[in-house]
């Protein structure tokens, strides 16, 4: 099969590991940010503009494409890339966070869920082996079990009911998964509960997959249970395989985890923050609506080497924003993705230089002091 | 002064003249079509994507520029093409047009338009003189005369006494012009009433304009009316001087308006209608939405060379239409600027080879059988 993945390096003092993923569709080097294309594209930019900014790979919604416009119709049409025009790498989610998220308006049985689209009511079933085959039929690179996101609080006995019924359904899609140019994740679930991680790494090793997930996390428990769940659980999956923490996040966030062996993040953030004018920059929270950038001729950071800050003015952005202007989300939407794929690179090269701890130490602190500067 | 129009060529069996327009931010080449920037921004596109199109000259609104986010932030900020990373030439109306779209929140006297915001409902004064100054702020290229617009239908008398006061203000903005970068443009009124249309030509004239612009058509009249103006008007406007019809408009009238020496086209019907879903080609019309598109995997039109007719689908424009994607407007402008585009050079290229009238037949006749296939 075409995906492989290598460590090509891991860093002296911490977790930290340097990567590359091959897929039919181009390498990737690990650790990666996946920007979210929901709907077949990334909210407001062109595929060559991803590519420019330096995103290797994406993450599409297999829940959203189902429904709107249907994986047989991109099927057909020659598959996801193809459809949407971008011939990188793409990794699909299995829709279970999203059915899992529309609350009352879904059902989970042993067979699979059934649920109500959000666009029209409409009913649907997706069983494990049915989540495999949509992906199947989108042709991505990278294909996520369908899982139960167990929620944040729950008592112990329903984590386990829930990461059961996970489990199964892992056996059940490693069954199905029959394209050999696909990789195929498992996700290890387990809420709050270490002994029931424990258990989900054991058993999705057992089944053996081409990757691992961490999922349910984000889903609303305290920072703490996300960072203890990453510190305990990462160690204990196969070293050469990539360790994928869903969802996740804030670039503090991804720095803290990475020192631990993450090597895959996907997440809204940064796409969804510049269409609401929150910018991000390593010296400061620019959130564009602010009066005080009025008449600003700055770009929103110096030292920014984005598009959009090599031409044009907080004044111009904030125009933008405030006249409603779609110029503002696309300006707004290059330079977050761009300060996310610098903020990899960054990983990346301190990484390679084994400078990893300090690095972060440093980067954290500066997170802190923007905090800080905002709250005054 | 830098402004500077030459006429290169007129077709030997039309009035259609092919010509140059030299500014100090490059040259244009006429007939010559405008895409519309109303708030410092042609909606949904990149400067640098304009350009790629072959955009060479922009209109921007001075009401809305005026307004939000104010002339003197843009002069500030180093004039509207820095503020709005466009260094090719700019046109600017007068925002005489949309105070008159105002309807009951203006009230015109003799010394200049009182009107409220369309914002915030705040007041505001503006006179020719200050509508020059305004545009000198913004540092357009070409500054449009504060005119009355005159209604259709409309009396003589109204006529006459609308006319009157255009005159008089064309005066007043002549003797307010002072920046030497900067052409002036007047703009025949007269409504419906060519002995007043003449009229309005004669003064305009003897005051001595850098070009001209018939103004007060496209605003209900039927469009045999704008037509005998343009074709009647026309030919009294100094040749040497480029002639500009202001809002106009569908390819169809585009054509028909060349034929009798109009240089210069303005109007937003390419970039709305792509933003709802309106597709230009030369065999039909393409209203994206329609159930017709949902597996349809060929392009907009085939012989089209835009960016998007080369990368992606009918299927997967209507796809991003229906779930409201931004991307949907930047695809589908991107079709339709071109589109215009294309017109404009098969235009001149019509009249340099002097087969313009040929050229307008087959054009004409092609855009009625579209229109009937779409009865249908």
């Amino acid at each position: 099969m075409s995906f492989h993945f290598e460590v090509l390096k891991k860093d002296i003092q911490s977790g930290a590991r340097l990567g590359r993923i091959m897929t039919s569709h181009g390498e990737v080097q690990t650790p990666v940010f996946m920007p979210v294309g929901t709907q077949g594209t990334v909210k407001a930019l062109l595929p060559e503009t991803l590519s420019e900014l330096g995103v290797e790979m994406i993450l599409g919604n297999t829940y959203h494409l189902y429904l709107r416009p249907g994986h047989q119709l991109i099927r057909d049409l020659g598959g996801l890339h193809h459809f949407m025009h971008w011939d990188k790498p793409i990794l699909t989610d299995s829709g279970g966070f999203q059915v899992y998220s529309l609350g009352a308006l879904r059902k989970i049985t042993e067979a699979g869920v059934l649920f109500q689209s959000h666009i029209d009511g409409s009913r649907h079933f997706i069983s494990p082996e049915i989540a495999v085959s949509i992906q199947e039929a989108l042709g991505s690179d990278i294909v996520m079990c369908l899982d139960e996101c167990t929620p944040y609080p729950v008592t112990l006995r329903e984590a386990e009911k829930s990461l059961d019924l996970t489990l199964q359904w892992a056996v059940r899609s490693k069954k199905a998964a029959k394209n050999s140019e696909q990789a195929l994740f498992g996700i290890v679930q387990g809420g709050m509960y270490p002994d029931l991680r424990k258990k989900s790494v054991e058993k999705l090793v057992e089944i053996n997959f081409d990757g691992y997930a961490l999922g349910g996390l984000s889903v609303g428990e305290p920072k703490e249970i996300m960072m203890n769940t990453v510190v305990n659980i990462n160690p204990l999956l196969p070293f050469d395989k990539p360790r994928y923490l869903m969802g996740v996040g804030l670039p503090e966030d991804i720095v803290a985890c990475v020192d631990h062996g993450v090597d895959l993040f996907d997440c809204v953030i940064p796409t969804r923050s510049a269409r609401n004018g929150l910018l991000f920059t390593n010296h400061e929270k620019v959130v564009i609506k602010h009066a005080r950038y009025r008449d600003d001729p700055l770009p929103v950071d110096r030292l920014c080497d984005c598009y959009t800050c090599r031409n044009y003015s907080r004044a111009y952005l904030r125009h933008l924003f405030m006249a409603k202007e779609i110029l503002a989300m696309v300006l707004n939407t290059i330079h977050n993705v761009r300060f996310y794929m610098r903020l990899m690179e960054r990983i990346r090269e301190a990484i390679r230089e084994d400078r990893y701890l300090e690095f972060k130490e440093k980067f954290l602190s500066s997170r802190r002091l923007i905090d800080r500067m905002t709250l005054k």
